[in-house]
C-alpha cells in the first residue's frame, strides 16, 4: 500500500492528528536490531528507540514472549513466581531502600501509582515539578505536561524551572551559587504549596531532565534538592522511563545525578515493546499504599510481563550492555563536541551513555533557540537513513538515542551521514 | 516451590495486600482453552476468566503475537497498517456513530480518555456514573469507584443508584415507573451539576452494570437514559471491558440494552492478556480530542497491539463464538434457575450469555444479601476445581464468567459440581 494512501486511512480510524514523525512520515514494516526498514525495503538506523532498548526483533524477547503465552497469561490474582521474581530482581537493583515493586502497563500508570503513593503517604497533595516536563498522559499526570511560569493553574501541582548550565537562571553565577538559585525555587514552592493550604507530597523529576533538552545541572543540585524535599517531609519521585535501564551507561540516572529518590518508576525500556511499567519504593510505601487503595491492575504483574521483563534484563546483563553504553556512548559524544567546533549551529552537545542531546542554535547567539534547525537536521539525518527526534524546552535539541545494542561501527555510520547534514546546512 | 514460601516472597516483593484469591490461594503454572493448571497439576476451569476469552495458550493468538514480535514492534509515530486495520475493523462492529478509534494499554488508560473526551467537547467536567461501578484505577477515573450515596466527594462527579429490578428504588413500582425514578435520580444529579456550576459532560455506564451485579434493569430505562443525556448536551459512554466482546453473545453489551453510545471503551478481551484498550466514538470527536490533548501513548497502537487484536478477533469470528456464547449461556443460565427453586440460598439468577450471576441471600428473606455465603460458594466451588469470585453492590453476587470458548460439557461438568456444593450448603 502506497504512504499517500495509508496515512488517508489511517486519519480515518485513528483520527486526525494522531502523531507522526517527520515532515514525509515513514511506513516501516520491519525490525531487526539496531535497524528499521520500510515498506521499499530501505534500511534506517533506529536512533529514536527508547523501548526495544535491546534490539529490535530480539530473539531471545521473542522465546521469552512466545513461551510465556503459549504456556500461561493470566491475571496476578492467583499466585505466580514470575512475577515475584522480576519484582525482586527488580530491586536488587536499587540500593536498600527500594524493597518492592507495584507493576503496571505504562509510565503513565506507573506515575499515577508514585503520585498517589507520595500524596498518600504524606497526607498532603502538593507536588513539584520542572517546567519543561512530560510524565505521562492521564488527567493527574498531564497536569505536569509543559507547565511555564504563568501556568500553574493546577491548585496542587508547581512548576520550578529545570536546573541548567546552558541558559542559567543566573547568568554569570558561580556553579554552586546556580545550584543555590535552583535550590531557593524549589523551595519557594515547597512554600508556596504549604502557605495555600495544600500542603508538599514530593518533587517528581526525570534524572536526566530528558524533555527538558539533557541538560547539565549544577553540580550539588540534585543532592540538595533531595535534602530539601525530605526536610520538608515530601518523597523524591525519580521518572526514570526514559533514563534507567542502562541507557545512561548506568542502571539509573539517578546514579549519575548523585541522588537516591525514594521512589522509582521505570517504563519503556522494560518490555522491548510489551507494555510493562513499575513503581517501586520502600515495603513501607508499598504496603501503605495498597492499604489505602487496593489497587489492581488487571493486565500487569501477569505471567507474560514476568517472562519478557526477566528476558530484557538477561540480554542487558549477559550482553554487557552497560559497558557498550558507556564506551560507544563517550566515543559518540566526543565526536560530536568535535563538530561542534566547526559548526556554530551546535550551541551544545549533551547528554550520557547513548542519549545525547544537540543544542541547534541560531549563528548569531549561542543562546537563542532554533527549533527550524533542529527539525531540519532531524528531517535530514532521516533522509540520509537515521531517525532521529527533536526534544527540549525549545524543541531545538537533537535527540539522539540508538538502542543499547548500537556499536561503534553504526556510531562511525552514523556520524559520516551526520557530517554530510551538517556540510550542506554550513554550506 | 511451596505456595506458602511462594506467597511470603511475594508479600515482600510487590507488598503486602497485592490482591490474591480464594481462602486458600492457588499457584497457577499452566493454561490451555478453558482449563488453568495448578503447580501439583491439578486442573481447574477458568470460570472468571474475562481476559483470556478465546482461551489460555490459544495458539492463533500465540503465533500472531510471535510472528509480528519477531518482525516488528515499534510506537505508532510510524506508518503501520496493522494498527489501522484493527482500528477500522473494530468501528465496523459499530453501527455508523462510531468511527475512529483511539487506543491505549488498560481500560483505566482508555476510560481516562473517553472522560477527557466528553469533557473537552462539551467544555463541562461533571461526570455521572452509577453507585457501585469500577471504571479503573487512576485518579481521574478512581473518583467513580463505589460511590455510596454520600459520597460524593468529588466535585465533578455525581452517583446515582444503579437501575435493578432485584432491590428496586421504589419497591412495588411498576416496571415503567421504576424506570421513571431511576431515570428521576438521573435529571437530579445532572441537575445538581449545572447548579453547582460543574456543568454536564456525560453519562458513563457499563451496559450491563457488571461490578453492580449484573441487575435485571427496568424496560427502557437505558434508552431514556440515553435521551436524558443528549437533551442536556451531554455524551452516553459506554464502558464495554467487560460487556464487550461477545460476552453476552452479542459484540456489544449496548446492543442488549437497547441503547446507543457515543463513546466505547474496550479493553480485556482484546488482546487476550497481551494489554490492549481503546476508545472509539466519532470522527468529530476523536479528532477534537486529539486537537485539543496532542494525545500519544507509547507502547499503544502498536504493530504488537495490532497483530494480536486482529487474531483475538479472527478466532472469536471464524470459531462462531457469539453463537457458542449464545447457545451455552442459555442452557447454563435456565439450569442455575433451576437450583434456585431448590435452594433458599440463590435469591436471583441474572445475566445474559456467559455472564450469569447468583444473588445469594440468608434464608429469612430474599432481600437480605449474604456475602458470607457467596464467598463460601466461591472457595468451594475452587476446591471442586472451577474458578469463579463474588461481586456486586454487596459482594453477595457469585460471578459466573467462563471464557467464550466454554462448551456444554464444560457446563455439564460445571453443574454436577455445583449441585454437591448447593447440597452441601443446604444439608
Amino acid at each position: 500500500m502506497d504512504t499517500t494512501t495509508l496515512a488517508a486511512r489511517r486519519e480515518r480510524a485513528l483520527g486526525a492528528g494522531a502523531p507522526l514523525f517527520y515532515d514525509r512520515p515513514l511506513h516501516i514494516v520491519r525490525g531487526e536490531g539496531v535497524h528499521l526498514f520500510d515498506e521499499s525495503g530501505r534500511r534506517y538506523v533506529d536512533m529514536y528507540n527508547n523501548v526495544p532498548c535491546v534490539g529490535h526483533a530480539n530473539r531471545h524477547v521473542v522465546e521469552a514472549m512466545s513461551r510465556q503465552q503459549a504456556t500461561l497469561n493470566v491475571h496476578s490474582r492467583y499466585l505466580h513466581e514470575g512475577i515475584v521474581a522480576l519484582a525482586e530482581r527488580l530491586a536488587a537493583l536499587h540500593g536498600p531502600a527500594i524493597e518492592s515493586v507495584i507493576f503496571s502497563c505504562s509510565g503513565t500508570e506507573a506515575n499515577e501509582v508514585a503520585l498517589r503513593m507520595a500524596r498518600g503517604a504524606t497526607g498532603k497533595s502538593g507536588i513539584v515539578c520542572t517546567n519543561a516536563t512530560y510524565h505521562g498522559n492521564s488527567e493527574a499526570v498531564g497536569k505536569m505536561t509543559r507547565l511555564g511560569a504563568d501556568q500553574n493553574s493546577a491548585a496542587d501541582v508547581r512548576a520550578i524551572p529545570f536546573p541548567e548550565m546552558f541558559r542559567p537562571l543566573v547568568p554569570g553565577a558561580s556553579e554552586s551559587d546556580l545550584a543555590e538559585a535552583y535550590l531557593e525555587r524549589l523551595r519557594g514552592a515547597i512554600r508556596s504549596l504549604e502557605d495555600d493550604g495544600v500542603g508538599f507530597a514530593g518533587l517528581i523529576v526525570c534524572p536526566i531532565f530528558a524533555n527538558e533538552g539533557l541538560p547539565d545541572v549544577p553540580h550539588g543540585f540534585m543532592a540538595r534538592a533531595a535534602e530539601t524535599v525530605r526536610a520538608a517531609g515530601g518523597f523524591l519521585i525519580a521518572d526514570e522511563v526514559q533514563a534507567g535501564y542502562c541507557r545512561t551507561g548506568r542502571w539509573w540516572g539517578y546514579e549519575g545525578a548523585g541522588f537516591t529518590p525514594d521512589i522509582v518508576v521505570t517504563g519503556k525500556p522494560m518490555g522491548n515493546g510489551l507494555p510493562l511499567a513499575a513503581t517501586a519504593a520502600s515495603k513501607a510505601l508499598v504496603d501503605g499504599f495498597r492499604a489505602r487503595t487496593r489497587y489492581f491492575n488487571t493486565f500487569a504483574s501477569s505471567p507474560l510481563q514476568a517472562a519478557v521483563g526477566m528476558a530484557v534484563l538477561d540480554v542487558i546483563e549477559r550482553e554487557g550492555l552497560a559497558e557498550n553504553v558507556t564506551r560507544v556512548g563517550a566515543s559518540l559524544k566526543a565526536a560530536l563536541i568535535q563538530r561542534k567546533k566547526t559548526c556554530a549551529a551546535i550551541g551544545d552537545v549533551r547528554g550520557l551513555g547513548l542519549f545525547i542531546g544537540l543544542e541547534m542554535v541560531r549563528g548569531g547567539s549561542a543562546l537563542e533557540p532554533d527549533s527550524d534547525r533542529a527539525i531540519e537536521v532531524v528531517n535530514e539525518l532521516k533522509d540520509r537513513g537515521f531517525l532521529t527526534s527533536n526534544a527540549g524546552a525549545f524543541r531545538n535539541v537533537v535527540k539522539i538515542r540508538p538502542p543499547l545494542v548500537f556499536g561503534q561501527r553504526d556510531a562511525d555510520e552514523f556520524l559520516t551521514a551526520f557530517d554530510a547534514t551538517i556540510a550542506e546546512i554550513n554550506g
